[in-house]
């Protein structure tokens, strides 16, 4: 468990993961502004269980979440709510973890630093494994939907320290990591990743 | 293998699952106009890699599917493509298959069918396994994105006997469920899910 207050680092391109009970507030911030978190919460009796975007997105009726929504599980049960946000509200719900097919994609030859990845090590510190790489919540990220069908890969709209916190509904282990994403801007204009935080009250 | 041109059909209520092989063109037809049929694809070398919705709104650019649209799987390789599409072209990519879950929390006390049990029976006729549930392909479903944030569930455009035609890009087990949801307008107003049909070319 971490101590209650204590500023946890996400170093920059790469997770952190950590176990949190239930009723816990876990404060994400974007330390620097322009930093996308991708953010997993798989439920700490079964990690077959874990926060699923698709059942959140018919549960919420959004895509993007808001203050008071609550993510649910794979078996539609509450897991994540947002009880504040001080950033101007635009997360992702659509895009999956980047990973080494989309590097590779992306014309990179030899291994980039991915979320996928990310998440694998930060559950592998917890001693725990990934049953498989859920869709993540993309804290920060803004992919607007325009027309009601086209998608695009903004950067974020966040300041430096702006923050969303998020209350745990059951005991649960949460995972993140800082998008190490620098061919597309998704974490700003100057494609240069970097460490975010969180707090865990 | 199903015969050339064959009509197969996707039974109300229930689930059907086909081997096909790359280059193989299977049209989806909404035989009585206002049914939702989940689809899934999964790899036949390998299921543990199946067309992927979080990937294929990343490549795509897209929520909803036009022709020419390409969905890919879980590690960014082509597997579907939209060739043809005589409905209105109004499809899901964004809402998980309906589950036992999802009924329960909906008031039933007793087992209802659902497309996620579904999948697991289909595959199972062909003597295989699920990895997992993926996020399906909702063909037919209407699901409108307004304001760039709010999603609903809305009754099918489609009329009787409009379909879509997808082109097999790789060696796969294509899935369907003819969604029993009776309880949400999902299958239109009259809430009475239907038989759909599909053939392989």
């Amino acid at each position: 468990m971490i101590d209650s207050g204590t500023r946890i680092a996400i170093p920059a391109r790469r997770g952190k993961a950590a176990r949190i009970r239930e009723g816990q507030v876990i404060t994400v911030i974007n330390t620097h502004g322009q930093q996308v978190v991708d953010t997993w919460a798989f439920c700490a009796r079964d990690l077959t269980e874990f926060m699923s975007m698709e059942h959140s997105r018919a549960a919420m009726e959004k895509i993007i979440p808001e203050v008071g929504d609550v993510f649910v599980t794979n078996r539609r049960r509450p897991v994540l709510q947002v009880i504040a946000d001080t950033t101007p509200g635009i997360h992702d719900t659509l895009i999956a973890a980047c990973d080494r097919y989309r590097y590779e994609l992306l014309g990179c030859r030899d291994y980039h630093d991915n979320c996928a990845d990310n998440l694998v090590a930060a559950l592998r510190e917890l001693g725990e494994v990934a049953p498989e790489i859920p869709s993540p919540l993309n804290l920060f990220m803004n992919i607007p939907v325009a027309g009601g069908r086209y998608v695009s890969f903004q950067p974020p709209v966040c300041a430096a320290g702006q923050s969303i916190a998020l209350r745990a509904r059951t005991d649960l282990i949460i995972a993140f990591s800082a998008c190490p994403q620098d061919i597309v801007p998704i974490n700003g204009l100057a494609r240069a990743p970097t460490e975010a935080h969180f707090t865990v009250v």
